[in-house]
């Protein structure tokens, strides 16, 4: 029985030293060193290799490193070996600042501000309480919860849109197709914290920025594929929306160049929202392994009929 | 029995809005608009008139609209006459707000990333966790404890300092001279919070920075004399400090050309930190109105002894 880990290679140090203290007994293999392939059960990646029951037969679980499964070709993975996204608290608190920041950034115009120092303007301009700013995040799972869960303790004017019906204190929750209009019309700041799907994938276009009210800004913390960057740029150009926070990008890096880089408007950071940190990665990858041991359903584990 | 308010009249105008719905039968007047000069019991200005118990012999009580009162010449009002800073829930929620987005930026490396986008280069810098990023504030009053609260709900390991012995839960309190070499040498962003009285002015300079750590980070939401820029400048080019988010500077409005503007590891903001909002600065001064006609102290007022 062992363990193997196929991303970034230093982070794969990490988790091998975290795994010979806490884990002794079970072997860790760094790939693309195997050891026995028949003894691989678990398999943690960025991106499993193809056909991974071909190359593993005995394998059992398959854990992303990172909290998307989209990089993920699902196809690959039969339907009795269980597929489960990183859900740990290093992931939370990363997005939470960088949303948080991202909101306070916007609500207090330091765009603006930032613009005016560069022409060494010294101008106040008018400001709003925070119960007159209307936050909307896209993607009510663990990370847009806890994101909504910290704004509301500012007085943001806070809701939330997801597919199926979600209840948060505090939080005005809309659900479904149906909801999504009334949810946009009265959206200020909208964050993207939607899963990659192909439901999902390019929903952030004209379309949908024109149903926003008109100078609402955009924070996109999701996957690059959601947005339709043309469109973000027209929308910026028209005055629809004020300005724009990307941390992902299509394709990332993006290349040097691209208009997205230089747009007075647009802060571009190179997919830093958030990262599983080794220390409680591990733990919650051990955790699901006695879970998996016990029968228990495992924390973050994929409904493999809506892909998240 | 009159009120009379005596600073920026476009706010002065919604004071009388206020005024005249929430105590009509107190009649309101804005500078240089006095009625009867007799009449004037209660003066709310950011800088009292020369003198103003001669000119308004019956005045019991004098607010300043701002949360300092270091603009006003205390000699200038009898001992008999209470002074009172401004306390409101809009100056907490700002400042609040404001450092919140500072601490955030610094901690999430938002300086860097900007100046890499600058260059079209996308690298990702080392994150460190917020329980290892230790920040610290000058000044533990209404508005440092209120940032320390919310500081403190994202995990950072924080500090505070004052001149006499405070209790914040979560939150290490530092008391006195003698403590403050120890505060500082364990503090990676320091926050000014301080009010401006003659033994604070200056307090930000070169010898202080140097006992913090090297390439620490300053975020200064005091009052400009608290700094002396030069110093700053010095210690950003030798490296000591990292980067430093100013609100304040000395003179005010910064005037173009000076050096700070062009830093590309200082932001500058034209004081907008917070400001009072009038609804709330209404409310809260009636508050005190009643609590004075009823011998009760006013929340806010200065110990004229320690000139805050």
């Amino acid at each position: 029985m062992a363990f193997l880990y196929k991303a970034d290679p230093a982070r794969g140090a990490q988790w091998a030293k975290l795994f010979a203290q806490k884990a002794p007994d079970l072997p860790f293999h760094i790939w693309p060193e195997l050891g026995d392939p028949d003894a691989i059960r678990y398999l943690a990646a960025w991106q499993p290799p193809d056909d991974p029951t071909r190359l593993f037969p005995n394998l059992e679980v398959v854990f992303s490193v990172g909290a998307g499964i989209d990089q993920f070709d699902l196809s690959g993975v039969p339907a009795h070996v269980p597929v489960v996204r990183m859900i740990e608290p290093g992931i939370v608190e990363g997005m939470v600042e960088y949303v948080t920041q991202a909101v306070l950034t916007i609500h207090r115009d330091l765009f603006d501000y930032g613009l005016q120092q560069h022409q060494q303007v010294w101008r106040e301009l008018p400001l709003k309480p925070a119960g007159a700013r209307r936050i909307g995040v896209l993607g009510l799972g663990v990370l847009g919860t806890a994101v909504l869960e910290k704004l509301r303790l500012f007085g943001f004017a806070c809701a939330g849109w997801s597919r199926s019906p979600r209840e948060i204190e505090g939080v005005d929750c809309y659900a479904g197709e149906s909801a999504l209009d009334e949810f946009l019309a009265r959206t200020d700041i909208l964050v993207c914290l939607l899963p990659l799907t192909p439901a999902t994938r390019g929903l952030l276009n004209a379309g949908l920025f024109a149903r926003l009210p008109r100078g609402a800004s955009l924070i996109q913390t999701g996957r690059g594929p959601h947005l339709n960057q043309p469109d973000l740029l027209a929308a910026l150009d028209s005055g629809q929306l004020h300005n724009a926070i990307l941390d992902v990008t299509d394709p990332e890096p993006l290349p040097a160049g691209h208009r997205l880089w230089t747009h007075p408007r647009v802060r571009i950071t190179p997919h830093i929202a958030s990262a599983t940190r080794p220390e409680s990665a591990v733990e919650v990858v051990l955790d699901n392994l006695r879970r998996h041991r016990e029968g228990l359903p495992m924390l973050g584990q994929i409904d493999r009929t809506q892909g998240y």
